[in-house]
């Protein structure tokens, strides 16, 4: 059985407009991963209906899961609920449970329930709210035949928040936990080009492995490489030993080419 | 006359796998920004040739500028120069210009011009390469019809050094230079849903403004919000005034409404 695919969708303009770095994408790319899926597209988009909609629509096309961040609060820029709605040709309505968990945060936050905060309670017909345990507004969570789509505030300690307390059970619960393991070696000396034979053998011969090196610096003229090896499969034991093997193997052949190991 | 728009590709699999955040696409979306582009996407892809030509072609449909970073090292996952070449429907031929610059590079810095190397003075055929002023590998450029292509290292001081001595002076001989001004205001007291209706009627009134609130923390149980305000315009005198009036009203607004301006 092969990883899910998942694609994740950035909305902001301020993303786009490079006052903000997104370190949503890369935080849940990096617990994606590490619960075995396999991320395949990180795609920022402006808060523009039409663009939403349009990366939506691609994402379905290639993608098992499909988590968007950003665009559910009450600005009129906050346009992802309902651009979710037309992508899927759904209506967009006032969903009771939602509805409730707004009314009841607002309240004890001492807010009004204005019509633009109503808003937060609008989701794509057959959609349920993803309670925000900092925030007000929920995240979404759709299941579409058979495929996920879960969307998000901007906010990075509200999107962790649900993802790890709700996002992480709902897809565990769809696609079984795939274990990842990984380990990095770091290695002075040796010129990057020249371990390209060695890295293309070894992700040959250890299927499910993956080996990507990375220049890290410079000591007295010499790079110092990061090979990066990740392991993914469907038993823990044997991908802590695929993965020992061959960092064992991928040692020995830079030492052999004249490297030295740093620690 | 409008903005051009413009597409950023990252390229890389550390980036989908959450190993390194894409400051690069951050660094690159504020300094096209500044310049008076429109930057419409940023779009994260795996190292996988078939992938990175379906994002290149998604791309030329709709955007003027183009710009890659990453993948164009020694290395087997290094596969940008090529996709661009399928993705074009031209040739991929060692290019007189850039096989110089590289040997010429390696030999500076007494390295030997292996095969894998080699592979870096490779460009889609009708290409221009950008030299490098830092490591070895040289952007891209190509200019087919109306619109240009750039592909830059990932390595940001990499990327940035040839962008600014480059590519800045290539998109402005193309595209003539557009003045931005922002500002940002920041004002405590006020719930950001209540400061909709005023964002919405002086982007209405002021045309080529942009208005984005975004919630910076709280005081006393009440929020604080940035305002970031924006105007792009033809000329840099009257771009100014219109950003000048427009925060000047924006905060007599917000005031009226119990705000408090912080420092």
């Amino acid at each position: 059985m092969v990883s899910a695919d998942v694609w994740i969708i950035s909305i902001g303009d301020e993303l786009l407009m490079g006052k903000i770095v997104n370190t949503n994408a890369t935080w849940l790319s990096r617990r994606l991963t590490s619960l075995g899926f396999n991320v395949r597209r990180v795609v920022s988009v402006p808060d523009e209906e039409n663009e939403i909609i349009e990366v939506i629509r691609d994402a379905l096309k290639k993608a098992k899961v499909v988590i968007c961040t950003g665009g559910l609060g009450p600005t009129l820029d906050d346009k992802t609920s309902k651009a979710l709605a037309i992508a899927l040709g759904r209506e967009w309505v006032l969903n009771d449970d939602a509805f409730k968990d707004v009314s009841l945060k607002l309240k004890s936050k001492g807010m009004e329930l204005t019509k633009e905060r109503l808003k937060m309670a609008y989701l794509p017909m057959g959609a349920h709210p993803l309670p925000n345990p900092i925030g007000v507004a929920p995240g979404i969570l759709l299941e579409v035949d058979d495929k996920v789509i879960i969307a998000l505030p901007g906010v990075p300690t509200e999107m962790e928040a649900i993802f790890n307390e709700k996002v992480v059970e709902v897809l565990l619960k769809k696609f079984p936990l795939r274990y990842f393991k990984e380990k990095s070696l770091i290695i002075a000396k040796v010129p990057e080009s020249i371990t390209v034979p060695i890295v293309s053998r070894l992700m040959d011969k250890y299927k499910g492995a993956y080996i990507k090196s990375l220049v890290k610096g410079e000591k007295s003229g010499r790079p110092i490489l990061e090979f990066y090896v990740a392991c993914v499969g469907e038993e823990a034991g044997s991908v802590e030993d695929t993965l020992e093997e061959l960092v064992k193997e991928l040692r020995e052949e830079l030492i052999k080419l004249g490297g030295e190991e740093v620690a």
